[in-house]
């Protein structure tokens, strides 16, 4: 018998799951939101028609640029996931037919590609080995090639979360620009943005987007798409179908100062006033140090504990997400599934390819030091439980001899 | 100054909007959440490949039936809004240049009618006057002429918001049955289901769909769709571009007993779960003669200020939302604006072709008699407020005298 | 079956009492918590020793001294209730054996007079009808006679929250100035202070204190003492036994610092911050307003319906609760029953002697007008079922009539 | 600047402390609350008065026996703290100049006996050295010694929270019963009921309390308090003046069925409810095992730092709290508020004697295996920050080693 079965189940059917203590929840999606901003959004509906909401919606959308490191871009907080930022992206900038180059390097860029082809597009998917980051060799090539500009988006995932591989998002517009290739710069920033260094303007991309449940660190619910002044003005004439993911809908409520075309989650918005917040009171670059810091102590584990990085070279070593190699003879889902069953702990499964063959710890959101090192010892427990002769200690002591270094002083409590 | 923006502008902008007491909220959605609903979403995230969030939402799929009335329909829960459900049906269901039969009785079947027409279909678009219920007689001609089954779909509000209209679904479910037409029968729920009887099965509906925000008391945020085997066999040769809202990817997660194509919100299924378990507990029949009660007062009320009501015959008289018609010389706008700033009130704003003309009082979802009362109360000092000569108490009286008759003792405390 | 028991009953006992929509808090104390302050304290436990608590208690000591319009005075902020606040007020200020004068005008008056009989005070009672003030020419001929100061001390109750009676104090102290008596001042705030306007310093108060639940509009569980240098300087000799309410420990650990001798409640101090501000962003003298205006309603509400108010005279109508004389043939606990039972309404009960003869609507707190009126037009209803011939709707005409013309503005949203 | 801060200062004033991830609550009181309890206490106020408190508290009242291991002992659920507990065992059971005898092994002893001796007892005060249990041999003589039964009672702590220190309770009934001495026997179980084992009936303890932000992981803010049938006797006769703390008053209002003399927290209710609820599906059982686990951890990694646990014996080694005695050359204060500065880690301090000389590592409540190991690590780094020659992971390894062949899977996940 547990008490959240008690909770909702009129029946008595007692299928769930309490465990004493806290989750610690190491998914890379959806991750620990941190408690003043469940505080914000613990209240009742409003009416989103009152002087109050577009009030702060005012402010939310002036304010959410900042995560993307834009002045010139537009922001769209859509009541949706991050697949629907996806086709948000794609469907405002692009007509049936149109040709693109998409990489595939894992799950996520996978399944963009695939609701690029199912949109009716024409992709040029360009594959990399999982592990390995988009081959922009392949790009610069293309563009080379493409003197007559078919190519009317270059379609890139900046981290992909299933293998853990961040890529070089400066290289791709610098490629871009020594072709003075026009193509339309989209890209998922799902698990990076407020978490990687992410800079829209710098970088000339177009589309950027993310979802509010990875490092915003929110619940699911709202896709936040950033579109630059090319890219809106592509949207002008792009003929995807499109009527709820219209960004034309927001702009004409925009220039209203209603701002919502339809219904707004008055809680996801009060919670990203929240999340905005804390990101701020932290620092920006201050929360980027603290992924990368958490990403390093990560792999330094790994490396202590004799595994391998399904990451195959440090140029894209992910800061958000670390996919880890198991030995052939272990199933890495058995490694999810212990951390679950006896110690509470949310770790990230291998999908398709890698599946079986990895498991993955999310370290991106409201995340601190101690946090990770419980992770990585369970971790280590776990590995010893299913067979893996890891010595044990050793990771949390390599991640620890790099944190203690490394770690700064909160800054509110100097 | 006020606390709400203390809460959260660092810049110290005070524009926001502290009110002493409880907002009292009868805009027609988002509604009031109950307390053990807001309890319910109080949580962290989760990881939703557990084995814990499949099992709850095995138990929401087979209970959210209930609320259709249908044991063969299969539900999807949709990270969305209202308007992404209207996108849902259509595009899963028809092929562009489908012919639909669409009425036009207000501002939401305006909407839907325009994203039919976006969307691509061939809209027969049957208009009424504001305050008409869809004119099914023009449906009944229509389906006659078509003998060659052209239509492909009726689509129809069942009851239009802007207005306070409720259609007849089984007469038009008769008229279909009457000329054997094989059209789809898509409706618009959105302001009724769970607060309305609907009767997906008996009424033969092909998809039926409601927003979490309406009459099931939750925050906005999932866009509920239930389809019949029919309407699922049409969604397998629909040719209409999707998606985000494929239903093929939720079939295909189901199939694996994973259930989520992408990640939902855990706190809005934790929601759904208690959202349901209070409407069983207090019976859905109990919930439908609660709100007829409601709908009922509210009506007599408007009678007894001299007011007319929107709703033109007592057959189209909604129990969910009521709009009232102000004398030409107040502005109903005026009206929304003063139950705001003076006695944190949010009435429902006249919109469209009946904008400034009236104001409108939503009696849906979680919502007593006490509450109402008040509300009314709060709209008589309002209509004198605007110089209408109302008697104060008027209104009220009307209410209290058949409330008292009719309301049943709270089955939980006999 | 009910959701309430669902949730905590794992025996499956269905006891209680689910109930839709809103609960209608009326009696006077435990109050309505405004959602702000409900967030608030929605948190985990910290460590009291850290240098967040003592920092934030510090910014509560001082600001808690403007709700008693002191400068001079000493606040502490006891985990207890009321009947602790009481015993701190005594224990720490008196000595076994000395003569106090106290005021038996209703049931808490009385519960306070049992307490210093208990605590060994030799307790001159000055007995008053139930519905009357205290009678202070009693006061003054007892001081008058009293040349050799064995009059320890004047306790007083503000307002009487059984019979709905607030007392003059300010010509309680112009009494014991005229006799310049040095008997102390010891004041129960309880259902006063926050709501009425209360002056310590202005009036020479020497004790006063109040509770968490009543007009601050938190939960239970911090009574809030405040004590003038007078009192303090009293406190150094008192030999009552006490040691959990000991002024003294509060007073050595405020000058270490850290100032709780043991745990405070986290959420509490949160919960406390919280309601000042919103006491402060509204206005003391505002709320002051709020609360006559309510009070004032409600009377008028009162005649209307053709009963009593137990309040015997104008002079004593207290803002914060009005008790309703029923007819004889009426049992006011019937009234009670039937309020929950059928409204969800939670009307105060007639307590000791006014038990059966009256019933109580509190109006203090964080309440605005549409509250009110829906709890009168609950109350008219009531009235009906029981039998009283009311005419539907009076009382509620009357208070509208009222509050129609004197409801100003919401501050912030003008 | 901060959010903490933001959240409620209006002034502006940024002196408060957001640091990002969670804290990390590792202070043996208040402890971690489970987010179930949170969504439990998240609620408005409630009428104490109507049907549904009472029936919950009746539930209450009879479960929370439970946790003492009772039958024939009488609850009261105290709107107090711990201090507050200990008054009430002791005003209720003894008069004033009444021996007792008492144990002085660290600061909770040290400030009960305090209490006991400011309340006119005449107190037998037998000192340990801090890191030794009661000297029980001295009880004995005592005992032996007192034939004419001017010992009145045996207080003794359960589990002194500032030295980490169990005292065995079954060996202070044998003595008791050796002499077959009638002196009542009242225990402090503040840190240990609900998380070491305790058999009240089986150990003849007369008076048990602790308090709810212990064990139970509540709030602060319940003083629970738990009567033999022989202490109930002793309280008709106890002279000790007593009036918030006077069982005579519950039990007036246990008779009537309506439980509650003055106000109690609902708030607190509800979580006490949610507590038991999911204490009772871990099994209390577990829960002991639990803490024994993690305290066994806790004490194998402080071996493996080379630092010495400050309890003297393994007899004596409590599973709730564990005291680190730190090398003469650092102080202990510093680790703790490096821990907090740095780690967003709270440790206790050391206290009085052991001021400056040990640190705490707080093991008890809602907490699991991987928080813990979180907490270990982090002490690791602030060991080496401050100086210590700390093998990093040393600590770490040794409780994952104990824990990985320990740790049972999660009952409701198997």
């Amino acid at each position: 018998m547990n008490i959240v079965c008690l909770w909702y189940s009129a029946g008595g059917k007692m299928d769930y799951f309490y465990g004493p203590g806290r989750n610690h929840l190491f998914v890379p999606g959806p991750v620990n939101i941190p408690e003043p901003v469940i505080r914000a959004m613990n209240r009742n509906n409003e009416d989103y028609r009152s002087p109050a909401v577009p009030a702060m919606t005012k402010t939310l959308l002036e304010d959410v640029k900042k995560i993307f490191k834009t002045t010139s871009g537009i922001p769209f907080l859509i009541p949706t996931t991050g697949t629907g930022a996806w086709e948000s992206a794609l469907t405002n900038t692009l007509s049936p037919g149109d040709r693109t180059v998409s990489f595939l390097i894992g799950q996520f860029s996978l399944l963009w590609i695939d609701q690029q082809q199912r949109l009716g597009f024409n992709v040029d998917v360009v594959e990399s080995d999982w592990g390995q980051g988009a081959n922009l060799d392949i790009l610069a090539s293309k563009l080379a090639e493409d003197t007559a500009h078919t190519i009317k988006a270059v379609c890139i995932v900046h981290n992909e979360t299933a293998t853990g591989v961040t890529n070089n998002l400066a290289k791709v517009r610098k490629i871009l620009d020594d072709y003075s290739h026009p193509a339309l710069f989209l890209v998922d920033g799902v698990s990076s943005i407020c978490a990687l260094d992410f800079r829209m303007d710098e970088w000339g991309v177009d589309v950027a987007l993310t979802g509010s449940q990875k490092a915003l660190s929110l619940p699911t619910g709202m896709g936040i798409v950033c579109a630059s002044p090319k890219a809106i003005e592509a949207s002008k004439t792009a003929k995807s179908v499109r009527v709820f993911f219209d960004w034309k809908d927001y702009l004409k409520f925009y220039n209203l100062g209603t701002f919502w075309p339809y219904t707004p989650s008055i809680q996801l918005l009060y919670g990203l006033r929240a999340a905005l917040d804390l990101l701020f009171a932290e620092g920006l670059e201050n929360v980027f140090e603290r992924h990368a810091r958490l990403g390093k102590a990560t792999r330094l584990a790994v490396e202590a504990w004799g595994l391998k990085n399904c990451t195959q070279k440090e140029e894209w070593f992910s800061d958000t997400v670390t996919a880890v190699v198991v030995p052939p003879y272990i199933d890495s889902a058995e490694i999810v599934r212990r951390g679950w069953k006896r110690y509470n702990l949310s770790l990230g499964l291998g999908l398709n390819k890698v599946a079986g063959k990895v498991f993955r710890i999310g370290h991106l959101g409201n995340l601190n030091e101690l946090q990770l090192l419980g992770c990585l010892a369970g971790v280590e427990m776990i590995l010893k439980d299913v067979g893996y002769p890891v010595k044990l200690g050793s990771g949390v002591a390599a991640a620890c001899a790099y944190l203690q270094n490394n770690t700064p002083l909160i800054a509110s409590r100097v």
